[in-house]
């Protein structure tokens, strides 16, 4: 169960408002990178996990804070709207600068929200739920949540460069701040089961005979005329120690040529393709 | 440029068509765990790959090779629907049995693609190219992959399962061992740039004084009754060797009461709030 | 900020687990009738808030309540999963009615989310944050909410009907309780405003100058052949109490006929066009 | 069955044709508070009416008249595009001043629908069908009416004080005064039923024993640290005039730890999970 | 401006209301081969029209007969939904054969819509109006609609054999008659206006200077193993009577390897990167 | 199955980077006039071709040459972004010039993308596969495909004229000119079928008997006030070849006057429509 308490969790301070950076600011609530898709995602995995209950915990924790994260950068959004013109007749709607820089605002923050906050992102596009990955395998899951923290932390990063606002750069750097620690939590649960060595390859509880082995370890070059690019992942031990990496350049296709033969009659395709 | 070669890049077999499998096998298509998603993904993050240039060569070249496993699920998809009946009329329509497998069926495959593949999920979603994680980050965009293969091979897992036909796992087995390498490729990426101790946080170019670091390290406990749920991410060296991990259990909030004031005349709030 | 407690607020019993029930339920987390609608819409509500600080602390307070709706709510879509087949071997999936069963069942809950609750709705099209509607506008928003809630009702009676599960009936019948007491809430915000008298039209601090009056108080007939359906809308003083309502049956238009003439060249029209 | 006439609804005049406007206006068409949402919602509420015929006849001719007034506004964003340039080699588009302007218009006014109207919001997204409220209930969907005329007039009066143009003022000037018809029209329809107190609670033909009634009118306080905010919502008959209202201050929750125990072999999880 | 008659355009008849139908039925609404769709893309393009008025009127008048068809499926949607179960206590919903049957129902028939048609497809997907195809160029909008037709006949073919109603048949019959006028009505206007051989390219009002017309009249065969499929496309005179047609077989790429070079500093990628 | 070469299918040169550019060319990768839209629609297209495998051959043909003009598409947007500012301390961003035009940009081509290329439209709409036109009747696919590559020519002879930029100009004449081919391809199969008189309608395999035949030919008029726009569809024959092409105006509706009656006991209305 879900309580409240009537302050931020992180203090909110805009020194001088900006609409345009108030809908660069929506990217990191209702952005596939944002605060909604972490909530959302750590909440719904969460209620499905299966197996030792503490990280059915550490889930619903983390998906709490994430709560908290929306509530104040909602918050900044609406700071950044106030003194937006909402009508052509103010002096500051008449000022061209001022114009031009609505210009690059998001319309429905005046038409649609009233100046505030929409679960919206940076192009106005409402997030939607298909982003929250939660696929009952717990390392999977993890795997999707340093990769949210990762594309989160490189947004706010990109935040902070865009804004002068000092204000602005201090909420930020919270952000950034908790990011970092959200990350490694999540590859922290992988560590602590064993690492990659065990781990993988995801599913781990995969019987070895649903897998055709022999086409799990090499790299394919598919190109026609480039070199395999050499690293890590085509020689030496793989990652979870099973096998020797190798690569396999531009093999030949070890399938037949598709063919449907004739459309079934009644099918509604043409007759001549019956 | 891309190319293209006639045959499949695995054999594709069909012992026994299942309609309802074609169903269930859309979503290694059009899922979010599916063939499109990755063919894209690396294609996007191949074409703005800034650094290394082995990288961008590696990601187009599994970029390609995921194209042809869309290919390959696509004639699997229509192999599976031979013979499921397009007219009530049909000896099969009338056999309830039939019937009753039918309604479990997606009627679209019927109805629409006239007994083929169609680039939706196994609950008829079209996919959305908002699931492309490209993020110009190297070692972010190696998570995303990872992850995506990560759930590809839980999927794959999954169908196989699901499936008694012979052809049908094996092609399967194919995937899971082609998910399997895909998983690992990534991540030695991060092994070969130093793993994560150089990795994290991601991206590792933001400057130092852009995070609250003294929020960087510790666990949040958000939780007003259970208490932290402890692990290698509640005390140790942080993954990226700079800290030690700490708990900090349900800290009072350190923002302000947000408030917003009246509302701005014209604003087309009601009265009461102006 | 949020906190959370690690008991659900209701008690969740499934004395029968059906995956078909669960499928349905699902319309009450992710549908638009559903409680992530709510949870987000209030929220976001709150966040915007202007004008008298009580109804945004309202707001959020229900807006946590919500939450605390979809976690049990997922809760019980996960016991009505419990004991799914997840392989075509298992006996259970080769019961030809337990087989007819689970192909009415949402495929994704075991293709992609291992058997536990997804925000999505009845049909699997996941819920999308454009339905969070919130004006900045108090009386529009409490409008918005009432019949949300409304939404939500019906549908919970419509899923107490649906089932024969004992304890699926009273976790709805606490629910159907719920949404009685939430539409009733936000409709006394209106009555405590003055009621319709007072809160009509929305927004009633438009001023009646930008209104062409004239057009305001009638129903109109635009139908050939009908009369116009008479009621408390057609004759008596309007509920804002400025005029009488009027019937203006089938008028003339009062437009122009629109023309825009000729393409621009350069345009992209056909020649024919410019 | 439809029928058209050649001239529109209402006079269109656009005396200082300006693409951004066109831009904004595109919200009144294609937004959630716009004219396609309502003319089909009331269309397939129609469809959907059973009970008193007169209440289908009232949606259907209402739903007609919203048709023309999609028409009217998709004739006002093309006159505010007439002559936009749609070459860098125009003179209007090497004024700085003109090409900032675009900067802040729709690209796809331009270069999809060559300057004309477009099924999309003010931020370039195309509406989507389910976005119209249809339940079956009339209460429900008088409710949905309401709101969506609720969000219309605001739109129309936040338009109206965006634009300097005579003939848009005038134009938009007939939308408030429709929509505060509108408004009205659907709420008589409770009021003539008998109000709030046989209306609700909605829908009012749910038995009573399927309602865990003790939860049906108290206001729940979920917050820490915060009155309950006191009102018409906490004391006091209910609305529906069958209790009195009451206040539950952050009540412990009634139900249990949820646990899902082990996840099942072969449903794709890890295997420390099993 | 619309109008409305009362009577359906065409007579609906449902012998035995079957609810697995209505689903499919509702691929005729809400599908992108249905009727919302070329009803609104009729109506976008003649809101656009610009040249010779009557190709304005042209589509108008079939627009609204597009809304008149959406009307008489509506009816037909709800018709074949009568009698179908709402409660797990009714007999019907008892009967395993009723049971299984509703299995492959549309569950928000039930949940949502209260028995009544939605905008939504046969998945029950909402319709979308991105799918609304509008270019502003008169040859591009007739190819679209007669293409949108095609879509559309081929479905009402499918669906009439998929229902053994016969007054289904009749209502499918009269569909598919239409369907054949629209889809003619829209090339004839291609023929009108002189044909492939001045219509084509779409636009005809491109400059030549602006197409690199070595490029224009060849097929490119990208297959490594494939002959060139020959036929009309590969010989002769082109459709626009302006060149001969060639064939250009797996071509040496034309342009350069892409290379970005580093990333820029402060732009969010790893130090790797920069 | 796939393969790749390095180098791009044709030459991208940006003279003069434009990060507003690079926004407006997303429209012809991500757009449903674009490139990803046709590379998928014809590689479904083909991987249901049923009939002569000739088409099939030459869908995937084309598919995979679409592939290539999303690649060099993609280098595009990447060049146009090269020297966009991703910080407020840079030089660039302080020029109110500079700032003047990244209002217009795409604010995810920095916070999202890190300056490059995203498979969405000009307004940063995800493209979504429900624009994937594959019906399994030859036919009303080669009409899709015309139509999309209509779209595509009209969109980039837009493009064409929006840069002053000599490289774009040169990449865009190439693309012009290979829409030019692309649409005449596809219609040459239904000249080498036997043109309209063989081909329609669509599907031409539909029995004679499942049509009203009687409604098949004349133009339906629902206007009140307009005669009828008269040409090549209202008189002279059809284009099928099989009727004369008449005119029916305004006729009376055939169909009854719709009517469900009575809502169902616990379907979830109000009592008074029960």
């Amino acid at each position: 169960m879900f309580h409240h308490s009537s302050k931020l969790q992180y203090q909110v301070r805009v020194d001088k408002p900006d609409p345009v950076f108030a809908k660069y600011l929506q990217q990191a609530i209702g952005g596939i990178e944002g605060e909604i898709r972490v909530a959302m995602q750590y909440f719904f995995q969460a209620m499905g996990a299966r197996g030792d209950a503490k990280y059915r915990d550490m889930l619903m924790m983390t998906a709490t804070e994430e709560l908290s994260h929306i509530e104040f950068l909602g918050h900044a959004v609406a700071l950044n709207l106030e003194g937006a013109p909402v009508s052509a007749q103010e002096e500051a709607a008449k000022d061209p600068i001022v114009h031009a820089i609505m210009g690059g605002a998001n319309p429905r923050h005046i038409l649609s929200s009233g100046l505030s906050a929409m679960p919206v992102n940076a192009n106005g596009v409402p997030f939607d739920m298909s982003h929250v990955y939660a696929t009952g395998n717990l390392a999977a899951d993890m795997m999707a949540n340093a990769t949210a923290e990762s594309g989160g932390r490189v947004l706010a990063s990109r935040l902070y460069n865009m804004t002068d606002d000092a204000g602005m750069k201090d909420m930020l750097s919270f952000l950034i701040a908790r990011d970092t620690m959200h990350q490694q939590q999540w590859l922290a649960v992988i560590e602590e089961l064993g690492g990659w060595e065990k781990q993988l390859p995801i599913p781990n509880s995969t019987p070895e005979d649903h897998e055709a082995t022999e086409h799990s370890y090499y790299f394919l070059n598919t190109s026609l005329d480039e070199p395999t690019p050499e690293g890590r992942w085509t020689s030496g031990p793989s990652l979870d120690g099973k096998a020797e990496f190798t690569i396999k350049k531009q093999p030949e296709p070890q399938g037949q040529k598709p063919d449907l033969g004739k459309a079934k009659p009644g099918s509604g395709a043409q007759t001549e393709q019956v």
